[in-house]
């Protein structure tokens, strides 16, 4: 197999445990906390998960061993959307688990909770982990969507773990995945299989966040990438001085990377959909905000500038929801026949003109005629719009365009706007993982292993104290159950791992409301340049702003 | 100023020179080669280029300093598209004038050759040139568009220059700019003016290229970025095992950046424009090239994969050209009113039918509707078809999507495909320019600054041996007339230098074209990772593997 130098190269390099878990699996002991709680709706978790909710804290301290002599035999599986550092978690299960006993194994699962359910799996050794190794990507063993969450689903995967003689399962992934391995692990103890279940948060959208878990795994090295771009990008905007780039990143349901992005790269605009909520925006209001930047910029001369659009910002502008709600009801059922039978766009046009209500239809009207076709002639088998393929990027910049044609009749503005767009997701989350993101999920993996000797089911692995050097990080676990609440999902009260949007009020948020009307005009770019994987430390271990700033 | 840790260590790198440049201004004598002679139409070009044709080529040795005592002023002037690495140039080019004299000046020219003929300028010092030490973009002083190439403003930028009292130019740019440089050497020779014109060799495309200058100065850091994405998209597509990615790269008139990509990921299809024009292919047939890897990978359960697509190619594709160039004909003048009066898709669409050649309608025919409209929609303000508008890895992935239909009718393929879009070139253009490019530049500068001190004209600094360590490398000079032929540009004959396109007999594309039948079957994917500024040599300090190839 012919791989990069760089691939090679990362071979060689020794992810950093914290201090604490540096003396060796014989030297661990556990130092147990206090009993938790969920952080809301407690009655109601508690009685769902009877056999695993309220257990204490735990972390790992130096001392004698308070693990488990038995033979582990462990499975893994990766969740969901790919995030850096899926195999170093992977690598510092299959380290730990091998230095308590070279008898304990470590069985993958492939491409996703559907591996388990059909019993496809591989069994590691140390010529196969060693290809992985502080490397991007969930190759390793593929990843899946797959949700383990029906008591027939359990059931299956109780007999696979059963067959391979497993005692544990070590699930990886996002908010959803490590709700369902609450539950996973409450099923398995209320049946008495003997099989633990811990799992490893993952996901560069940075929204498994919360007292108990600093961060995500993959943030550090997804928004690092995607600063890179922009960085470069608005170096190219400043040297070329002619263009608008407006760049969507990814992120659907919280803009924590949009804002880590813009933390590291100071452009022009980010807008961030929580506040857009919060603020009850209108698009026109949007518009009108980066049009004033525009304005201003060009009063200065400068014609270009870079505004951060996050992937679901739509989807949190109030009127724009309200008007998709009502697309989706009117072209219900029979009336989609009526629609589609309309033999011109004019016609059809007059269709969703009469069907809308008059503010929808207004807000539908200052829409571009492309996304104006989009809403209507691309819908899922449902029949509803299809909100995660609007361009919003192509969106805005088209809204922004208008407000200066009108202000450039106005007289008020007298530049240029020539937009570009750009969308960053799948460049960042198969990154060679930063050396934070290296260490920190070879950390979690290791750690993993630990809980599984020493017992535990239904935890979250969890290393803390994250902006200091790995040497002062703290290791141990919580009950995934005190991270859960109740909510609504589906028309169905659900118990989930609450998701965690940008705080308002937040250090990140507000450090860049702070400097956000400065960066509007002024040109404050930051460029961050490639990750670093070596070289001066202060470039090279670098974690996020984000992070850096919370925990100031 | 607020600056990213990245950028602050990069202003500790000190490039490295050629060793024959390295113990010091005073220390390097010129070693005349032999006379020179014009590639082609020698006759022709020694007839407009009196004053500077058939000059020496010119290579410096350690030794006695031949260079003139006299205080030297020269202006500088950054023109076209940004390259990683200009910065450097003038860099080294401002420490070569202060070894030699602290007397000696360097003026930037501001926003491109424009800034000459303005008079907008500014006189660099030591921090002013410190805070653009080995970072990327061109916004040391801007750049531009605008071409040096009429008479009255060679008059200009003499009066300019005898204003500052400078007696020399450089100009960083591509090949046209580098033939303008030739034009004004001639021309300030041929005035007396005491003005030495010299070039600099820039542009990320790679085909400022022939047997004298090996690379252009930002291929090097501008593919490594692409190729940094595309690794990063390969190991995405591996890991979730559903999408098709199509991807297009900069180059419209070479698909050096495609193959050199190619070359570092090993995707499974790289369309080349060069064998594209040379086999005369349709875009039925390169359609079903991809089609091809698409079902044969579908056969062994690998639905996804990774297309680049370089910007220009279908350019390069006889019968669109033909549809291109008739649909120009077609609305030339007073039919475009015609054709803008009809009112409905439909109508116009009857329009094109009747008025295109039945060949090239049927062309026209297997575009998707979206670029069918965009043909005849969005022109230039001549009429023209905005052929650099279209979104080709759009098109092309239409083209197969509908071939695999036309398969699963017959039922040759029964896959699933899934394709989703990228365009990478802002991202590449302004990155921190890799070790290579840093030392590559910089040395190109300095170089520029030897070649005035001996009273050299019309040249263009010359690096070559560039696949060794940069102790080896040779320095010195080459007429730019060397590089000339006569070629027909827009209705004249004009000299210029010739523009190297990929050459299907050269050993690059020899490599690709033995490896791609495996490539587009297996997956051979590999991941380069992030630009490395530290770190092992064999990671930091890689050259291209077009250069590598070249040279073996």
């Amino acid at each position: 197999m012919t791989i990069s130098p760089l691939q090679k190269a990362r071979y060689q390099y020794e992810p950093k445990l914290p201090g604490m878990l540096r003396s060796g699996v014989d030297k661990i002991a556990v130092k147990e906390g206090e009993p938790t709680q969920s952080v809301a709706d407690q009655e109601t978790i508690k009685s769902l998960f009877p056999n695993t909710y309220g257990k204490n804290e735990i972390t790992f301290v130096e001392g004698e061993s308070t693990a488990s002599p038995d033979k582990q035999v462990v499975g893994v599986i990766l969740s969901g959307g790919q995030a850096p550092g899926g195999h170093n978690v992977i690598c510092g299960l299959y380290d730990a688990l091998k230095a308590a006993s070279p008898e304990n194994v470590l069985i993958g699962f492939k491409n996703g909770p559907s591996g388990l359910i059909d019993d496809d799996f591989v069994v590691f050794d140390d010529e196969f982990i060693d290809k992985y190794r502080n490397t991007g990507g969930f190759d390793i063993i593929g990843s899946g969507r797959t949700k383990l969450e029906t008591e027939e689903q359990f059931k299956v995967a109780a007999d696979v773990a059963k067959k391979h003689g497993m005692n544990a399962i070590v699930i990886i992934g996002g908010d959803d995945s490590n709700t369902n391995a609450a539950v996973l692990a409450e099923y398995m103890a209320a049946h008495d299989t003997g099989v633990q279940v811990i799992g490893a948060p993952k996901t560069i959208d940075g929204d498994l966040k919360n007292d108990d878990i600093e961060a995500s795994f993959g943030f550090d090295t997804a928004t690092k990438t995607y600063a890179e771009l922009i960085g470069n990008i608005e170096r190219d905007a400043n040297s070329a001085k002619k263009y608008w780039h407006f760049i969507k990143v990814m992120g659907r349901s919280a803009s924590h990377v949009a804002l880590e992005a813009a933390l590291q790269t100071q452009p022009n605009i980010c807008l961030i959909s929580e506040e857009v909520a919060a603020k009850k925006m209108s698009l026109s209001e949007i518009a009108d905000y980066i049009a004033d930047s525009v304005e201003k910029r060009a009063a200065n001369g400068d014609n270009f500038g870079v505004a951060i659009i996050p992937e679901g910002v739509v989807e949190f502008v109030p009127e724009f929801s309200a008007l998709i709600a009502e697309i989706n009801e009117l072209l219900a059922g029979a009336k989609a026949d009526e629609f589609n039978a309309l033999p011109t766009w004019k016609e059809k046009y007059e269709f969703i003109k009469n069907g809308l209500t008059k503010e929808s239809f207004e807000v539908f009207d200052i829409l571009p005629e492309n996304i104006q076709q989009q809403l209507f002639l691309e819908r899922d088998p449902h029949g509803n719009v299809q909100v995660s393929l609007i361009e919003s990027e192509k969106l805005f910049s088209a809204l922004v365009a208008n407000k200066l044609k009108e202000r450039k009749e106005k007289g008020t503005y007298k530049g240029k706007f020539s937009p570009l767009h750009h969308f960053f997701g799948y460049e960042g989350r198969c990154a060679f993982p930063s050396n934070f993101d290296a260490d920190y999920c070879y950390s979690l993996g290791y750690n993993a292993a630990l809980l599984i000797q020493n017992g535990f089911t239904g935890y979250l692995s969890k290393i803390s104290n994250l902006s200091k050097p790995a040497a002062e990080w703290v290791a141990g676990g919580m009950p995934i159950t005190k991270m859960m609440n109740i909510e609504r999902r589906h028309g169905e009260d659900k118990p989930v791992i609450r998701k965690a949007l940008v705080e308002l009020d937040g250090k990140p948020f507000q450090f860049f409301a702070d400097n956000r009307d400065n960066w509007a005009v002024e040109t404050a770019y930051l460029y961050p340049g490639a990750i670093q994987y070596y070289g001066p430390e202060e470039v090279c271990d670098l974690t996020t702003k984000t992070l850096k700033l919370e925990q100031e």
